[in-house]
């Protein structure tokens, strides 16, 4: 009849699921956060503003349809029950996988990422996390509660075992953390020295790579738009810079989460959350050196 | 494969266009506006917030599923070129139209009501306009421009002729406009008396009704997110009631034009606008007595 | 030493609480809302911006020092559990009762209610409840959660059971919502006509009252701040009439939730979150005729 | 040399100050504020956002050019002296008064009507003031300080005396400052009831008028963009029409006082600011019935 | 009568145009802005909040009062049609150089340039043109419309031709653009690297320049209050190093544009686009070594 | 009875003053801030903000309870009167340092640092003032008013003399206020090159250190939350390097002043001046090599 159905997906990410190589979805929860709530918003708010940015990525030469992205849009997931949310998104993301693509969640509070870092691990044997944050996330539990944003790298360390946590950028965390982390995980303070070295000793062990990047990496001047902003982060270069590192390892899955933008009324978080995104999915699907 | 695709549309309206009724459009425009744009976000918002409200309206007791609706997304327009995109909008509601539905368009300014007044006035003979608005929009040019906001009724008089013009809440405008209301439209200033009165004329004289709702008719205090806020409207209830109104006549295409939703960061704007449009949805599927 | 702490409470409620007739405290939670969280920060907006209201009351010809209230602060609630949040609210409240004081609660999303409404429910063999809001509150659950803001007067209703729940301004909800109010709650929609009827039907049965006020039944425009604005609600004027009319009953307790001050950042919800308050504490302390 | 200086003024409002009837200038002072700062905006956002609106009045029918009004712009006041800046503003008033017009001042805190109710008090033998406010503004002095916005009708009152301040819409102050209007001034609560009656009591008394209009007199609804929002207040129409009984008796000078446009982003206060001095200019040069 | 006017113009800029060297104008324009709207309160934005900074610059060792720069106010220019706009523009620059001036013009969108650019090359034979920026602005069309802030390069270049315009800082554009880029301008992407050359073969070519300072080039952390903002810029000490070395050449005109005030409600953008203009007013008045 | 009172403090900083070792108080003061003002919020948005950070730091590896920190809540100081402020600030600052304690302010503009100084000063005899800003804060007066936050330091070099104020990272004043600094301050423009060797010189002479940290020292991009934002400023880690150089002298007294927490409504201007007090507090406390 001529009447055309015009759906908003993620700029350049709009192949239907079967013909994709990458699966995009988003999980907009965020009931487990303590400070300022907003992430759940995140995932819609970078498919409307991902038209403001191009879908060719003059960092790469790349454009977003050489990615090959399905954008899914978001699942429906039930506030205030963080158990039940985990369990939508680890099916959601096993059925993906299972498909032969890979998932891209869009956050959410980080606590989502458990829920992707379960079903990657159940099909990857030798899967690592590296995980970009200004927060250890490493706590046993948030005010008695052990699936919370502030524990979601301590569940994950449960899953997949010392030595396979690869932690960047962090800044901030109790005593208990940072002790936590000397003994289990890989943690660089304060900025991604030494990336090159974690990627190739990756790639020689021949491990999987889940990555997680809580944008909170990044300093509040560049990312104001998210629930815990923690001066001393790094800029969008320096970000990106790592991400590039990391993508020279093999991506199983990825997820960037805790973009929160109400919080910046200006809009510039989420401009920088799609850029990350465009960037993310183009190194992610270029051939490997 | 087990990989649904989410799609969002405002809420209870997904049916697909072939089985729909209603068949509603965004028109994502602004580039007239003269003091304060942002209008071209309004029928975005409008979909993402509608959320917010319930499908269920305890005004009528009915469900946005009994109204058969089918929202189809945006129509893309080009910013800069006010004919094109009027154009755009006449294809867009013709279509709709030829194939036996009413067309819904959220706006967007006001002018693009006049790409969708076209479309209705080339398939209706007896087509008239109710129109609810704070300001007259009846000037000849503004700034030289003839497709302005400003001009919008205007140019519809030019279409629908003298006395099918039907304008409610006028309460801004200049000396000329007030004139040319006085001779040409039937214009009831600052409130909607006589609306019953009205509608039985426009029955009685068989006319179809084209019914194009700025929502700036309101006074600020209920809907501050708009680009030329005016003092002194009416609250959301007796814009509702005189919506209610013209629905006892046959309306055959209507809108909702002027949210611009970032000028009113507390969003309340926005779920105004979405409770006017799931009322007038309602109302105008409702079986007439 | 002549070093001074100086202590942030609500003006005029900085009694110690053994000299309190009404312990006013906070609970700062909002991990159900389902759709724009932000009320956790209510109860300490209100006592920071209670100081651009004055301490005295010209439609009662009362200072708040005339109702003896202590502000104890906030309750530290966990995020992303509700039933342990539940708990404190309910040990918390029922300390204060047990003490011969009435418990004064400052939300929060709405579901703070069921854990003040639990322990007065204990202690108070006639309790019945007197709701303002625009929204029913009456599902049986959301998303599969039983504990919810959108459910807390179905729970609510367990507890008192039938024609113990008294609503007034409810204009959303969904069709089973309305269905169920028709048998086993006393509502009124859109209004509060009859409020005083239902006062005296409560003095005669000899219940006492849990008042529970949700400031979004006032209109939005009177109140954005809040997580779901719904539009065509009351005036300032005409909430506070009626709970003048409920505070010629006994009230055992009370709560006003719902702020959520970010979401206003004119910051008028929460002056009118202040001035509800302080009627309130003053009507509640009032001698009765 | 063909390059034309444009000047800002309110619109319509743009005579040579010889030639004009009423001169506008701004006071953009608040230093005296004690909860929330930002009316020294208020001037200069006047006249950038009153093209926003039209100079046409539907309501009175006339043109801001029928009211024949100089803009001059705005003092430069000093920040942190309130008595400097009072002096400062008598001094403006008193050449406007002296060269046989009248002035129009635009806050600014309401601390600066002190000024220009001095200037014309001293040219104006039988001067009463009439005082449209949310807040009596009746304190001897504000923590110590007689020159504050909360005391500038009780050293109005030391200027004029008793029964010659005419109080509408006061809805806050403390017990003390009722207690003082019941003896000294002439105060209406919550409305304007009465005010035809005291504007033919004044046309009897022959007294010339000083019309000071403190916009939070409007419900937080209507006009959310000022320092000490109060619940309870009126419509911009009810003000509006006080405002038309005022202007029956001789207006010999006006000021409207308290925008403080920062805090209202969505910019309606703003607009119903403009609305206001439109109204009011053209109403005290309508000729007198 | 010693009523005097006050006029706002830029800080330091208040000279009569006959005495001034350089003359500033608005162009409050944004009609083309594909994104998010904003740029035509520019002007009067920097004017307003140019008070926020010195007229003396430690870095020059000079005041605004040295650059002899007259202020004249905005234009007033039709929303909806570009090409009027234009050629308003074009006719006030070109006024400006005819009176042997240089014209200094605050956007507005970027569009805004291409009829200062017109004017200019209308009147120098061998006009350059640098231009920093974020986006390559290379588009042929965009959606259609030739005249765009996405196209202005593309046009400017149609005037001056291939290998005099000078792009620095671009990191956005599509395929296509670069490559126009690589066969037709000299673009330096991400950062202004080789600058010194540049300006060293203009003054060796003996070239005049009109320098295009989009003020998106900086990074979205240092100026967030503009339409397109684009992850991975400089900082503001970048590119006022850069424009010290451009200004080492014979400026004939300049415009800084893209600031939208309202995106940023911190304010900071624009007081960045403030310093911007003054370090470049007196670089653009200080002596050449 | 079992009601426990719960007190907002500064996260870590709970002592009861008698056990403390600084003694932390709010200056909510901002009454001669000549542009925008806020600052008087800053004190209790940090206390409640500071619960976005942790008090463990990795900078320092020490937990703010080895600070030894009360943080006794506000001054209630008098809006309008600068001088009488000033002495109810010094009065307190004394009363401290008479106990034995230091006193850490939180601002409040500029000026309050003032009244500190004053009390320091009085009781250390070789007082010498470290402060950092963007701002030389050297005029004589500002528009007639010595007591201005334009003219703090010119006051307190009264007090302490030439050679003993040491200002870093000024980039803004007029000229006569950088040839002022040339004859009797120590100043360093744009960065803190040198900080060591003038701490050295400090730790030589023997002297006791104000630190007076005006927030806007830093780049607007990393903190947008302040009165007056100057472009081309320092990041958060070269101030927080500065601080700690500062600290290897011995500090008798801090401030942290500036913030005006609504201007920056993504709280991250917020976020940023908690971690410089913690940051600070804990350097303070820190054994000295």
């Amino acid at each position: 009849m001529g009447i055309e159905r015009s759906v908003l997906t993620f700029i350049g990410c709009d192949l239907e699921p079967e013909d994709a190589s990458i699966v995009m979805f988003g999980a907009p929860f965020d009931s487990t956060t303590s400070y300022r709530p907003g992430a759940r918003s995140g995932p819609q708010a970078m498919r409307s503003e991902s038209f403001g940015i191009e879908d060719y990525s003059p960092y790469q030469d790349m454009e977003l349809a050489d990615a090959r992205v399905a954008d899914i849009g978001d699942i429906e997931l039930p506030f205030g029950s963080a158990s039940r949310a985990l369990d939508m998104i680890e099916e959601t993301a096993g059925a993906i996988l299972d498909a032969g693509k890979r998932p891209f969640m869009l956050g959410g509070e980080h606590l989502v990422s458990l829920g992707a870092i379960r079903a990657a691990a159940a099909r990857h044997d030798g899967l690592c996390i590296v995980h970009f944050d200004a927060h250890a996330d490493l706590r046993d539990d948030y005010l008695g509660e052990r699936l919370s944003h502030a524990s979601v790298m301590r569940r994950a360390h449960e899953i997949v075992g010392d030595g396979r946590v690869f932690q960047f950028f962090i800044r901030s965390g109790t005593r208990d953390e940072f002790a936590f982390a000397a003994s289990h995980t890989r943690m660089r303070r304060f900025d991604a020295s030494g990336i090159d070295e974690v990627v190739r000793e990756i790639n020689d062990r021949r491990l999987a790579v889940y990555l997680s990047i809580d944008l909170d990496c990044l300093d509040p001047s560049a990312f104001p738009g998210t629930g815990t902003p923690e001066a001393g982060g790094v800029s969008f270069e320096e970000m990106r810079r790592a991400m590039m590192s990391v993508c020279r390892a093999p991506v199983a899955a990825a997820d960037v989460v805790e973009l929160a933008p109400q919080l910046d009324p200006s809009g510039s978080s989420t401009a920088v959350a799609c850029k990350t995104v465009r960037e993310l999915l183009l190194a992610m699907a270029a051939p490997k050196r």
